[in-house]
């Protein structure tokens, strides 16, 4: 099993190539076979392969064979997992907003003293 | 200027690692100096550099120098960029289960001819 933050690892990496961000597009609108995923993309079927592995690696797309057809689908809930963690960051970045407002408002006189550093070391 | 999917590549492939990820996370709080940022992170400075840079290549984060001090910041749009690209994937996802659900509520006797592949070619 995967802890979670080697999936996110898995999973970002995955969707850092267009040609597996297609496949992974292609496969949202319903499953589909090797030869289909391979279609609009402009590389040999081992290219394809190989980024079906990585695909398959970081959980967000399954294939099983029946006989010489091998068909894809993409997992919803692993690529909820790499949605979920963008979000919640945004979150904090939104209730940081709200507390900077905050502080704004309750010190109109010195709004350039919230990022003073006041290290004199290397670069900090 | 980056193109989109240059774009989305270059952050996703800046998400890919847990150390990026917590300085991600750190400055979704607000601003961070680079020893901030590293405190956390078990790692000589210049691997943190490094990090950084790969966030700022992406455009992920943006640093300034002011004295000896460098000030980090999220810009939190580039980051909405890698939630919506999730987020519509999901939403095309969401309108195929509905297209299923209406295809399987109109053929109630042959739900097993949906994902049929006829093709009796090598690995499909």
């Amino acid at each position: 099993m995967l802890n979670q933050s080697n999936q996110l690892d898995l999973m970002f990496q995955a969707l850092a190539d267009p040609a597996r961000r297609m496949m992974v597009n292609r496969l949202c609108h319903g499953p589909a076979s090797v030869s289909e995923l391979a279609g609009p993309l402009t590389m040999s079927l081992p290219s394809v392969m190989q980024h079906l592995q990585v695909l398959e690696l970081s959980g967000l797309v399954q294939s099983q064979k029946v006989g010489r057809v091998r068909t894809c689908t993409i997992d919803r809930e692993v690529l909820s997992l790499a949605e979920q963690w963008i979000s919640d960051r945004r979150a904090l970045w939104g209730r940081r907003l709200d507390a900077l407002g905050d502080y704004l408002a309750d010190n109109p006189e010195e709004p350039d003293t919230i990022q003073t550093e006041t290290s004199q070391g290397g670069e900090q």
